[in-house]
């Protein structure tokens, strides 16, 4: 099959793997038919950070293929959701909810299991992993978000989810990337009444806008936290959502962040330094992390196909396999929030 | 009156102020009869931290004297229960049950506002700050339990109450002060199941088991963390309360914290960094800070006065208002885990 391999820093490439095959019967094989770059894959595609050399992309929708003789919710022709980290269902994390931690799990596109960025997949634990859509005909609006379910709707749901955001907060966002607009989406649908997205590009200020934003500021840093002080009676916000990751968006995060409320990071950490003081005397906390996207995505399927949520509005740019160094360098130079990649029909 | 007098570190003394008047309609007088030394008392004294020249002590209780024309709830003769902060109970921090960060707030015995180390105090918003004890005679082991929920209790509930503690739940406290022991009552009146207390001092062990604690542990740093673990099947426990502030005791309960679960931290911090991998990466939150004793007093004093909880056994030394010196040695040699001071009647 075709896939794309990481070879190195600043190295992708398309060529060929063996075709995954059964190795276990909870098995099942996907036959990818849409992928996509997250912004994560930047960080080790610029030599950030370390990555397993082999096939990449944690992130497709595909067409079931072939199932193990254990797999019992799954059939050949199913439509299915991959979670960007596969799971048991059964481990003490899982059993607790934590699915992106699973004991026996791992991450798609990682350590030589095959990614969402080529054209075929061995999903382990089937079943747990995988979450099948109702058989039906769907747009390809509608196959876009399904894609956007795969991670970043639900780490920005994650974020909104552990920062408690409940009806008529205020919240602000932090980040405008693909994961901070899936967060206003995220913080809209659980109710928020303000919502004040930081973005300072016109393509993702508009986008914002549409997802429900009420607000939108340019200003960074120090700036941002007065600004955002003073929009809110010097109270500040009533849960803030961190999807950056550096030292400056978690400062900013925990600068507007009223007296007991709770910063919700998704953000992957780039010199983020957690400001105890202000945990402490202003009873500001701190949860999220790695989405447990295999529990959130039977909610939010639900959202995409009733046409609630529109997540796949964050692509805005897409190119066919052979050219995933297109797709790269779009995100890489800021030209698209998020890239599509077309696989399989 | 005679009240305890801070000078700078190292300089505790106790000599004459003026008797505090009533200064607003809102304000109550009260005589102090029990104060006590906190362990953030000893971080002034040792020239740690800064604190303001004057009266000192956050922690009392005491009977009141007189009341200005607004106060409703109280009258001269209750005995009440002072949190060691006062608040306006309507500020919006008030209002959303952050009440040791009211807006109009401040800290008993600090910044010249009297304190419980002394004959008598101003209490402002009276109705709002204190609470009221029903009428009746109570034992001196009571009362002890009583003064113990002007902050230790309350903030050992906080450590708790933070990290989500639930029936069944296995909780490691990191320690042996008096909060941390307050954290093991808190733990175990919530419903957990296994309680490890860390603890080397055997006097301080036995109260920690007296309070619920199932398992006890000596070891510190690394060698707590990999005993917890081994403890409990490589999962780590369902909630971490730090009841430090060092380094090493925030490193401890985040090593120790299994996947999901929130450190409750109530520790004053000195030098204490967050692990922000550990957050993002295992999905285990901090939340706590200063206790919102205020909020927390009323089912906490039913606990009290039904016998439920005994946190007055914490006072394991005490003193005469004169003799307040011997009562911050005392904890400062650790001889004392916590020291009652007896002011009136």
């Amino acid at each position: 099959m075709r896939a794309t391999l990481y070879g190195g820093p600043g190295d992708i490439t398309v060529g060929e793997r063996p075709d995954p095959r059964l190795e276990n019967p909870t098995d099942a094989i996907v036959r990818v038919t849409l992928g996509c770059v997250c912004g994560s894959d930047l960080w080790y595609y610029r030599g950030v950070n370390p990555h397993a050399l082999g096939p990449i992309g944690h992130e497709f929708i595909g067409v079931v293929e072939q199932v193990g003789a254990d797999v019992t919710t799954l059939r050949p022709g199913d439509l299915v959701v991959a979670p960007f980290t596969f799971c048991d269902g059964t481990c003490a994390n899982c059993a607790a909810g934590w699915t992106g931690n699973c004991l026996n799990g791992g991450s798609f596109g990682n350590h030589g299991i095959d990614g969402g960025q080529g054209e075929y997949v061995r999903a382990p634990y089937a079943d747990a992993t995988l979450v099948k859509v109702p058989a039906g005909s769907y747009s390809d609006t509608t196959l876009k978000s399904l894609l956007a379910l795969s991670d970043v709707m639900c780490t920005g749901h994650h974020a909104a989810a552990s920062a408690g955001v409940k009806a008529r907060d205020t919240v602000a966002v932090v980040g405008d990337g693909a994961v901070g607009l899936c967060a206003v989406i995220a913080a809209r649908r659980l109710g928020a009444e303000r919502i004040i997205a930081l973005s300072r590009n016109p393509v993702r200020q508009a986008l914002a806008r549409a997802f429900g934003a009420t607000d939108i500021i340019a200003e960074r840093g120090d700036d941002a936290t007065k600004l955002i002080m003073d929009m809110t009676g010097g109270i500040g916000v009533d849960a803030a959502l961190e999807c950056v990751g550096t030292g400056q968006s978690m400062a900013t995060a925990f600068g507007i962040a009223r007296v007991g409320a709770i910063v919700g990071a998704v953000g992957v950490p780039h010199d983020a330094v957690v400001p105890i003081q202000t945990v402490i005397f202003r009873n500001v906390g701190l949860r999220g992390g790695v989405a447990p996207a295999r529990r959130y995505i039977p909610e939010l399927l639900d959202d995409v196909l009733t046409g609630r949520i529109n997540p796949g509005l964050v692509f805005d740019y897409e190119t066919e396999l052979d050219s995933i160094n297109d797709a790269y360098n779009a995100m890489l130079e800021r030209r698209a929030t998020k890239s599509l990649v077309r696989i399989g029909a």
